[in-house]
């Protein structure tokens, strides 16, 4: 009756190994945005493609809180990651190029921002497909990095995902270190930039009727954020953010990000950086220590 | 499997404008209220008509909620809008001419508070038609501004809406600006007066067993209103307001909206006005620019 | 399609009247215990009564709340009043008595905290009876007031309880001041004693499987409880609150209370009073009224 | 219709006897983990176990977690109490055999974390002998503490432990003081440490799709936990945490409890002490006692 211990993922994957970070930095912080845009609402029902209001608050994205984060991301000369679904770069492509033309990585974020489950591999491979070509297509984009829609995967598809190019993901929540992802099958899988569970704007910043949330001031998230990276940087951490531009490119909220950058930078040792960056250094520390 | 990019709303419209404010301001505030009285809770199910404690939550607008908010507003001599439903002003029809009495702005808020659905535009037609003739018989007010019942819209109802003389919109979320929409066969649909989210009352201040959610204190709300505020007067933009004064009306939290209103006006240069004025102040931008 | 206007309770019971407080008060404030003990829990599935841990939520009324309670009360020389469901006073009955010996006013709240229901009269009737029996019965209480378990209540059965020696009820949202309720066919109702809906602490200090609420500290309640105390009494209104032993009973919720009571005293012309000297100086005023 | 007054737990056991703290501490303060891990989130849908990012969660227990939270209680020199599942202490050996090593009590806590229910006691039973196996197995511990999955029990349950060597339960919510459990037919059951509501850390600091909550600043608890001490400390009682290695092993979580346990040493006279401990102390009191 009770099942049996299956393999699970925390015992296929080594311990984070405790690389140094670049220029004796104490720790990293990764500026991260998912571009869900209208496909937030989409995955509730798609029928909400002609409910327009419920559209807008993802087309909100285009119109303002995309050109608002980057005027900031230039005027601090910050890089961030981007994770696009390839129905938004077909959607809005405009918006799409402002980001690569400003030198910002972009990401992998599924087509249409569809969860992966294990029950549905062939749809989800046609979902990272799909989203490939868009990429490659609108923005000339190979993506390197691929992060999770609705916060799923499982090992077919990270295996997948390795096999179309991906060399890091930006997901799981199980780490405060980057680590290697380690396959059922005994292969490597991509390298993992794990996220950390309280920097998903998501919590603190909207409410709409399909996702009804309290709303929360500045103070209660900077508490929260700069609460985490102290501690992380005590304990040589990553902080891995999962932003939003329909909720931190709404004006208040871009003075929280504004604040927690200020903040971070502050320490003078903290590193900011893109997802391919921090995965590429943690490669070559890989390469470095015969592993 | 996936289905095809559809075009959107956000793909339709073009950019907001940058138009000046009147008089030199840098930003507009837009003080609105939703006078749902018990069309708040038959929304949720028709019963309830009979439930007199579920009602008596949007009885307080009649008894309590709107003479405490008149009588704010008028030692402030402050203009605001009030979108109600036809079935209150039916139901409630002294406490609706009080409020047309003090020159303050009704606009269109469907009848029984039914939320918009593609899939339901012969009853909506109806519910436009019949709170068009409730508020002229009633309250002899033809309508200008439409305000989407529990927040939604779609083209053909916006169609039908600009085609019944309303000639501005509050409910779309997608912008910090004024802008024209434009529907799907070219047409110019009405103006739009974006909705800032985090200006719902409802959000903070009312919790029942049909709507159960926290409660927040002044200092939470009042940090994200004056939060929103000042960024978006440095943005030069607009903060459209939710309220009800089944919320707002309550003691408290009438507090919250006087604290707001004297920051607003503490600058010197946020310009405070009903829909219909901002709305008119648009359209004259918009023909002096040739568009 | 759409239903017509139906005669509701806001249009048959009579505004409130502006009768003074006695001595001069400026506002009263009304201090009730719901004493719902195990029924909170049961009213979610009847089977809970075997589930031990989810009915030690309602356990710890006898045990700890209502002492603690009660010790605080009798230090403060402060009379409230305890709305205890029929079946809380058979199954706690020494908890009850103490209740009763401290001299507290003991109101109605059901049996088995049913909620009312329009579609329920003869079940509901039952529910009365039941509990009068019980109060009757077990502690020598016939009651005056009335609370609405789950607040619900309608029109046939106001007449009822009316009918079965109820002067007041204090379970509807409409008002900050006492009023008259006026039924359908006519008649006098009870008096209301209206609650105000932030003061029922359920909405800020228990969360259970049941019922998963966030829990918020003394800061944030405080702040919503004196501010509505502040302008309730500029108002010249009443403040019925709605706490549970099993919430405000716990340690740190008890200063909540202790705090609220310190800050009303400390105005100096705060009336606090039981429902039924409530109900009687109201029902006094009335008659010097000739209504 | 209405169903009879049923014997509750409430009417069983007798009140908490007010037996002294040793060493004339005035309270007593029982930090305990339930390390849930995986199964925190198989117990929603055990098709989780192949959705790694969810899975993510739990695994963050043996990579970082429970590490840092051993190596502030090390520095602190307190022992605390870890409740893991059976099917945590096969799938995590090395993560458990470190709390073991360490010193800290190890109790029961199911095997998959199913939740107790009088419907199903023969499976109910399975999952304690099986978890009573892997303890034994694998750690080489026979627990005497046991609290229960999910908070919930029943009389027949609370017997069955009782005779697997099970001398105290911490699960309920019905007092602030130890008492014994008194079964249905007339026996002694476990002594139990009943749990404060407020010191689950699950209600401040997680969010998931499967378990979606608001996230709260250390400010937010720090108030309630340290007024609930405050409180409690005053009337000699007993504060029973209910920590999770997932929350409070997160960077800025662990802060809460270093901040909440200095609080306590700061009064001089708060007794910190291990389930077992707590247990043992009021055996030995019932004893003196006679009872």
């Amino acid at each position: 009756m009770i099942p049996d211990i299956p393999t699970i993922s925390a015992n296929l994957s080594d311990p984070a190994p405790e690389f140094p970070w670049p220029n004796g930095a104490s720790c990293a912080v990764f500026p991260a945005f998912d571009v869900d845009a209208e496909t937030a609402w989409l995955q509730y029902d798609f029928k909400n493609v002609d409910r327009l209001v419920t559209m807008s608050f993802g087309a909100y994205e285009e119109r303002v809180g995309i050109p608002k984060i980057l005027d900031y991301l230039r005027a601090e000369e910050i890089k961030a990651t981007f994770y696009i679904p390839g129905w938004v770069v077909d959607a809005h492509p405009k918006m799409c190029e402002s980001i690569v033309k400003d030198g910002h990585e972009v990401g992998h974020h599924g087509y249409l921002h569809k969860r992966p489950d294990p029950a549905d591999f062939a749809e989800d491979k046609e979902e990272i497909d799909k989203a490939l070509d868009s990429l490659k297509r609108v923005l000339g984009v190979t993506p390197v990095g691929y992060r999770a829609p609705s916060g799923e995967n499982y090992h077919e598809l990270l295996g997948y995902l390795r096999d179309r190019g991906i060399l890091y993901s930006s997901s799981f929540r199980d780490d405060i270190r980057p680590y290697r992802h380690k396959l059922r099958d005994g292969s490597r899988g991509p390298v993992e930039l794990p996220v950390n569970v309280s920097f998903d704007d998501w919590l603190y910043g909207l409410s709409q009727r399909f996702s009804p949330r309290p709303m929360f001031p500045k103070e209660h998230v900077l508490s929260i954020w700069n609460g985490e990276l102290e501690q992380t940087r005590e304990w040589g951490g990553l902080v891995s953010m999962v932003m939003h531009p329909q909720v931190t490119g709404r004006p208040m909220r871009l003075g929280i990000l504004r604040d927690f950058i200020t903040r971070a930078r502050s320490y003078g040792d903290v590193w900011i950086a893109t997802g391919q960056e921090i995965a590429a250094h943690y490669i070559e520390q890989e390469k470095a220590a015969g592993l």
